[in-house]
């Protein structure tokens, strides 16, 4: 089976050479365009290229935060890149995720030799944030009823309660693991750790996800510079090898899915992956996962098959997720912390891989580290996309 | 050089095997996802395939025309065909062509066999279509300013006339050499002729633009079935083979130009797309361009190389661009009769490439058709995407 699959990819290998991010947070003095290209800069010059063949920026919503479409071209003229081409993808909270692949794409293709693919939002210009990422949800039969994401994810984590019987400290340990693991990270929205109690007296939202259960809104940019294995090695720096890009879809509605408390799109997508790289779960060394929520976390670790179903949240609580434990999870501090510019997420996570692939991430660097996964999703779990990497 | 550039792409041949639409125009019973689900079923239909593994959504503004954005995993949810990955791609107007080039690609690398590529707009729901257009624009410099883009069009147009001499009688032949081909599409919006007189009198938009220089606000919705070449042979079934894809940049607003009269996104991407298939403009038998205003058709033939520069105005009034003239252009009616439901455009011209190179055009069929050429773009000039099929 492994031979059959390998056999299908007859593209030419993948590798990601250079990585650029801004700091997470609210940065008030910065549009859209400016974050973009800050990240974009930073890549650039951190890879050593010369120059960039094509590129892809993922931003979920540009007409609602900012009233800005045309994401590529804005972003390729105000890099200074015109005129390559420059397309916006766009896959909700998962539109990092899916720049990322397409340059794997064209890369793989042999159409283009050095693609940038970055994300970038900018939510705090004064839109309705609430009401802008509730368009990632089913417009027509969720959002239209009033629900918004802090409800679909409430009902995700009072299902797995009951069903796993997760407690509410659990969660709260997955938000206690990541802001520490933020408190590292100099571009992490917020540096501070939080303690349990902190977080289990934190402002309810939605019952059970009090304030610090959620991601918060987040301006911020990030981007990768992907090219062709050969290329990356005539380029003598160090890089890192992309052996797997998967993909899953779901229903739009969460009310639509057999189940409230497992994510297919996830597990699809991690089988794919896996077969794709010919490793199983347990050959991962570290992840990063899509914490919108901390529910979100327990369920993707346990759906990418690091932890059996329902023994997630006591993974959070006894250390398995943390630095040094048995599978390091969002060591970046993950959105939760480090921020969650929606477009920018999925790139973020691809950085966090390259940085402790390459032994680069200072303090909260993962010893010996052969394969990082980051997992990025959108909506309630309409879609997932999972790559995989390889130190070399 | 044509040997060098060719044995860059190391990809597969890829091959375009079905196609589906919706009729373009006021579609006021069906909503967004109804008119990709019918232009999309359509499509597979037509292939004959039995699956398919992946696929693009070109949409420009789900969010501010509809209030819906994830619209892959919307569409693959309401296609029924979950959990395939799915991932919509935005490029303005262009992001119909932005889909079927991410489809090419996906074919390309081996990365998947079957792929479908489609694209969609609901522009009739009750949102201010001028406003949602202009964030094609540059917000920040020219929308923030006042202007649309019939104004914008309306400067090009101006330039035009002034440099090379373009009579408003030249502009109206456009209209109506593309109302004569859409009359005859039955998917078309408007399928009624219109006289010169008509146009010259027609209510004044933006001078010298008037209203019948402008595509119309549309619904609509189109598909098409992208494999690689060597899985088309085994279907037994009518095929087209993509020989170009190619796309270039320009400044995001038009005032940031050299030239006014002089679409550089265009001819930088005809020139990689006639070298990546080894022809000049003159082996081009037939082509759907983007006639968003009467006066884009006039400036895009003349970039693409089919006529000197300058002489894009007598060759719409000459009938060098009519079925039977020299290089027919617009057979299908163009954007300008058979509508512009933006996300859906791109996907539309290689439909009519695709009938016209299988000889299924009917009376608006071009005789000996050998290879179509499709020019997509966006904003006032910010992006294109050019494709060039080839019969077999």
């Amino acid at each position: 089976m492994l031979n059959e699959m390998k056999s299908r990819f007859a593209g030419k290998d993948v590798a990601v050479i250079g990585v650029g991010m801004t700091k997470f947070g609210e940065l008030w003095k910065k549009s859209l365009r400016d974050i973009f290209v800050e990240a974009s800069l930073k890549a650039i010059e951190n890879s050593g290229v010369d120059h960039i063949d094509s590129m892809y920026v993922g931003t979920m919503s540009g007409g609602l935060f900012v009233g800005q479409e045309h994401i590529g071209a804005v972003m390729a003229d105000y890099l200074g890149v015109a005129p390559i081409p420059a397309t916006r993808v766009e896959s909700a909270c998962a539109s990092g995720g899916a720049a990322f692949r397409q340059a794997y794409f064209e890369v793989a293709s042999g159409h283009s030799e050095i693609v940038l693919a970055g994300g970038v939002e900018k939510m705090t210009d004064g839109a309705d944030v609430t009401e802008a990422l509730a368009a990632a949800a089913d417009q027509e039969y969720e959002v239209y009823n009033g629900i918004t994401f802090p409800g679909l994810y409430a009902m995700i984590a009072r299902a797995h309660m009951h069903q796993y019987k997760t407690t509410r400290e659990q969660l709260a340990h997955v938000a206690v693991k990541n802001h520490k693991n933020g408190s590292m990270n100099p571009n992490a929205q917020f540096r501070s750790p939080v303690t349990l109690e902190q977080v289990m007296k934190a402002t309810m939202v939605a019952d059970p996800l009090r304030l610090l259960d959620c991601s918060p809104v987040s301006d911020g940019g990030a981007a990768v510079i992907v090219c062709s294995v050969d290329y990356a090695k005539k380029l003598k720096k160090p890089y890192v090898k992309v052996v797997a890009s998967a993909q899953a879809s779901d229903t739009i509605a969460l009310h639509s899915r057999e189940s409230l408390t497992a994510l297919k799109c996830v597990s699809v997508a991690a089988d794919k992956a896996y077969k794709q790289a010919g490793l199983k779960p347990s050959d991962i060394n570290f992840a990063e996962v899509h914490d919108c929520f901390t529910i979100a976390e327990i369920v993707v670790t346990e759906d990418l098959g690091f932890f059996e179903k329902g023994l997630g949240g006591a993974a959070a609580e006894n250390g398995s997720t943390a630095i040094g434990g048995k599978i390091p999870i969002n060591t970046s501090g993950g959105l939760k912390s480090k921020g969650h510019p929606v477009g920018a997420t999925g790139v973020a996570q691809i950085i966090e891989l390259y940085e402790q692939l390459t032994g680069n991430s200072g303090e909260r660097q993962v010893k010996n580290a052969k394969y990082g996964l980051a997992q990025n999703m959108g909506g309630s779990g309409a879609s997932c996309i999972i790559h995989i990497l390889e130190a070399v």
